[in-house]
């Protein structure tokens, strides 16, 4: 279990809220409703399908064979009672926005399938990609390839040293050549990394203009790089630091979670209403819709309080006995 | 659910002991020491070795392919840490018993495999047969078929007329032939129902050898069994309606079990020593054979005991917190 707590440390480094965030690990986490659906789950897929989705040949475990049915119930809010209720009428509707690498795209297409069977919400995809290696365009980051990629773990000297030396340019071979023709950002792994590191889009389109034209050197721009970098990694190093094995614990324990939306962004239900307005009117509630409102969510995050609660008082009954 | 109760319940009218019994359903179970030894399964077992054992083809679902490998588990002593205590070096080396029918053969076949790569003790197959169906040799009971079998939830008067009158004979037509030339007790249901049923085998022999010599008629046999029958269905009868959902709970529940072996049988360990003298001797203990002594299975006890309690206050502490 070594890497499910160094994953997830990293993983709360990023910027997670403990209220709104449960990390689980497939391993601990089994049994129970997630049981459940991974039981309804694999009956539902032939090894012809699990075949034909992931290559599976005779010499497959079965172990490996029987796992698309682990990953896909962790797509169902109905894995997850201690969220959003035992309500299984309720939790079926609630979807799940999968958040993935395109090489986890075929166990949640096969997901999509079975939910219908099921009669679960059909999980939607968010699809990542990967950012380039140092060495340009197609090349891939390796973990075991110190010159491939800039690691979280680099210090500021060393991420310097590395986008200096091995990121790939699109500058041109002298000055005076860049000056008169222009660099090539699209090639270029200092401009592709700030595309994501860089939030001011008006800044990057400068910076996309200055290059092409050859006012911007490589030089420059792969300091600019630089010092993003050096300013995300730091910032990610110092969350970090203060990620304590007892603050994985508690994102990791089971219990209700609290949310009421981003309120960052407008509320979605706000500009999609959850039902049109004369059905609302004729019925009085929004009940049976696909979205919830405010105060649906707030009554089920109250009706999954008071089930924990009772849950572990019950335990601590039995233990007591 | 439904069946797991009703089941437990019949297994428990059987006469088991609580303090020695640990009963479980595979999908409450599910997850921790046991989901690891199914994953640890799983991963030595390959489809084609799958489909050869069990017949699988492409149109079987990748969860009945998994399955063989939450069977096997439940053979391990390291399933069940709760009872044989945490340490793996030694709870791997603890051999199992499994009463089972015919069908459930192949399971713990390749279970026996699996367990030599898996560094555990094999655990050791005792087949159980049917019974014959009242229409005798070669013929099947069925839930279905209420002319096949007697229930055990079936009435003394239910009982006497369905062996009086669909219970296979091995008497000849008339009373005279019979008496001539003797019965057959190796077709006749219920002299070969009274081999389970009738405990006094000297009673057995003479009951076999009147019926052969066509001293016993087939009338004055069915009696016998009928009475036998009577007895055992009605004992259990009265046991079954004593069996709470709180008894089912209680043998359901994840505890430590006590247990110093049977005081009805002589100790394996004192017929088969454990080491040989002298190497008992040279070592001082007899730790690492395959079998435990008594002092170890006490010390072994405890040690779960307090394993069980620690396990207990941190939950507590965890929930109070």
């Amino acid at each position: 279990m070594g890497y499910t707590r160094t994953n997830a440390k990293d993983i709360i480094s990023a910027g997670f809220d403990p209220k709104k965030t449960f990390i689980f690990s497939d391993y601990e986490f089994m049994g129970g409703a997630f049981y459940r659906n991974i039981s309804r789950f694999s009956k539902r897929v032939t090894f012809n399908v699990a075949k034909a989705v992931f290559g599976f040949d005779g010499s497959s475990n079965i172990g490996k064979i029987h796992f698309p049915s682990i990953q896909g119930a962790t797509s169902f809010a109905t894995s997850f009672p201690h969220i959003f209720g035992e309500d299984e009428k309720k939790t079926a509707k609630i979807p799940c926005l999968i958040p993935c690498a395109i090489d986890q795209d075929p166990y949640f297409r096969l997901t999509r399938d079975c939910a219908v069977s099921l009669k679960y919400a059909k999980p939607s995809l968010v699809h990542m990609r990967f950012l380039d290696a140092l060495q340009g365009p197609g090349s891939k980051m390796s973990a075991s390839d110190d010159t491939s990629a800039i690691f979280m773990k680099d210090t500021a000297k060393e991420i310097k040293n590395k986008v200096n030396k091995y990121a790939f340019s699109g500058g041109r071979e002298t000055v005076e050549e860049h000056r008169e023709k222009g660099g090539n950002p699209d090639v270029d792994v200092a401009y592709q990394y700030l595309q994501f590191f860089l939030e001011d889009d008006e800044e990057l389109a400068k910076i996309r203009a200055e290059y092409s034209s050859g006012k911007l050197l490589t030089g420059e721009l792969k300091a600019i790089c630089i010092a993003k970098l050096q300013e995300y990694v730091g910032a990610f190093q110092d969350r970090r630091a203060k990620v304590t094995d007892e603050i994985v614990k508690d994102f990791m324990a089971i219990r209700p979670l609290e949310w009421q939306g981003n309120p960052k962004v407008p509320r979605a239900d706000l500009v999609v209403p959850v039902v049109k307005a004369d059905e609302a009117a004729a019925d009085g509630s929004a009940e049976g819709g696909e979205k919830m409102t405010k105060n649906q969510l707030k009554k089920l995050l109250k009706e999954q309080q008071i089930a924990a609660k009772k849950a572990e008082k019950a335990k601590q009954k039995e233990e007591t006995k």
